[in-house]
């Protein structure tokens, strides 16, 4: 099989462009077949306060009204997408900027306003314009990586009824990697902000090299895993569990290493 | 040869939902090989205004410095692009959102200050990030046209040194047109917000049903067509004489009877 790498790229990096030039030029260079994800909500968050649309984020989700998914739709879809294919294509990566609704490639439905994101309760939270995913759609995705190109996709979904929905990118990375290892040998990269998987939040240089279930839910009991982190290391559980070959967490900065395996945190289902 | 639609919408229809939705039902429903070029102009200039940028528009090229290439970027390559795709899934029509950047379809070369855009001497306007087509690669727009897939194409292009630029969408459909006429029977529509070319601008029913060059050149010189034709009238001329089948122009409204031939103006090289 052949290998894929699905790459989340995510966190402060997208705004800043001494970090993402090499951060894209690496990326161009990966030799596999290469889908990148991307997020972008400080940006989104910048132009919604000059435009005046107060945001909400509850657990890592923003409340999507529809004044705010054009926001969304607008800097995702638009503004970021087309910068990271336009500089991929300066450094000799012929990528292909798409959103989920391209293609039909992932289909979602508004999420119900009774349920929380973590699946912890109801709460009763409208988040809006919010994308729950119902399914994805290889064809596109796969006719274009047979042609050896980069993917580069935003995290806006529709309903198949003609609404836009904004929907968490690091879910889409793993629905997407997901709905591939049956074809590929998909290997699932989040990049953010720090190195790995801390032990001590506080501390930036306690790095996991390898995290377990059990490790993580020890570590979650023990209230040592930051917030933000929680869903992503969910979705990295699940992906593992269907069929996802290696989840991997680490700094977008070291991507090459993170490649390598020499940096970041393993993610282990067992 | 396989038939090839090239269809720019234009003008007003693009922010008026109960046109648009008619519209791109038409489109959906066209049974052969389809494009659709879009603009957006009216959003842009409305989302600069709110964001409290300066729009100036000459000869009908926006001048386009860093802020308002970002907005047409997000206004053109996502909001609209994403809002039709999405609406076009909705009726059945498997589409797929691109820009120039996208698969490398449309290199461009940002326009010299001293160049007027009719060609008609020196100005010493500085458009700014305004765009002039170099080359269109067919390759990725043509895989996908074979898999019955269609093209929606928002107006925004790159220079391969990672540098986005805001190019004419009627100029793209053109050049779209000539580059596939090799391939397939290319036939070029124009639609906005008038039925056709006007013999009398201030008669919205003197619709001239054909038009030649040297008609056009007799109208131009008495002053009979509109500043905004000029360039799409030019542009089409320009596609006949490089091999396009046939041009026609006339209202989005009436679609499905531009395609059928009983609508429009019908533009003749002769």
């Amino acid at each position: 099989m052949d290998k894929l790498f699905i790459i989340k790229i995510g966190g402060d990096i997208i705004n800043d462009e001494e970090k993402l030039s090499p951060f894209l030029k690496t990326f161009a260079a990966i030799k596999v077949k290469k889908i990148l994800v991307h997020g972008g909500g400080k940006l989104a968050t910048k132009l919604a306060g000059d435009l005046n649309i107060p945001q909400q984020v509850i657990e890592g989700r923003r409340v999507t009204n529809a004044d705010t998914l054009k926001v969304v739709t607008m800097v995702y879809a638009g503004y970021i997408n087309k910068n990271i294919v336009a500089q991929l294509q300066a450094n000799g990566c012929n990528a292909i900027g798409l959103s989920g609704v391209d293609g039909n490639i992932i289909t979602a439905h508004k999420r119900p306003s009774d349920i929380s994101p973590s699946g912890d309760g109801i709460r009763n939270i409208d988040y809006g314009y919010a994308g729950d995913i119902d399914s994805i759609n290889t064809d596109l995705l796969q006719l274009l990586l047979e042609q050896n190109m980069a993917v580069v996709l935003a995290p806006i979904t529709h309903n198949n009824e003609g609404q836009l929905l904004n929907t968490n990118a690091d879910t889409i990375a793993q629905e997407i990697a997901k709905a591939f290892c049956k074809v590929y040998d998909a290997h699932l990269i989040y990049t953010f902000e720090k190195a790995g998987v801390l032990s001590n939040v506080e501390d930036e240089t306690s790095v996991l090299k390898e995290l377990t279930y059990k490790e993580y839910k020890e570590l979650q009991g023990k209230q040592k895993i930051f917030a933000g982190m929680i869903p992503k290391l969910d979705n990295a559980f699940a992906a593992l569990q269907t069929g996802v070959k290696k989840v991997i967490i680490g700094k977008a900065e070291n991507l090459s290493d993170l490649i390598n395996g020499n940096s970041g945190t393993t993610i282990i289902y067992e």
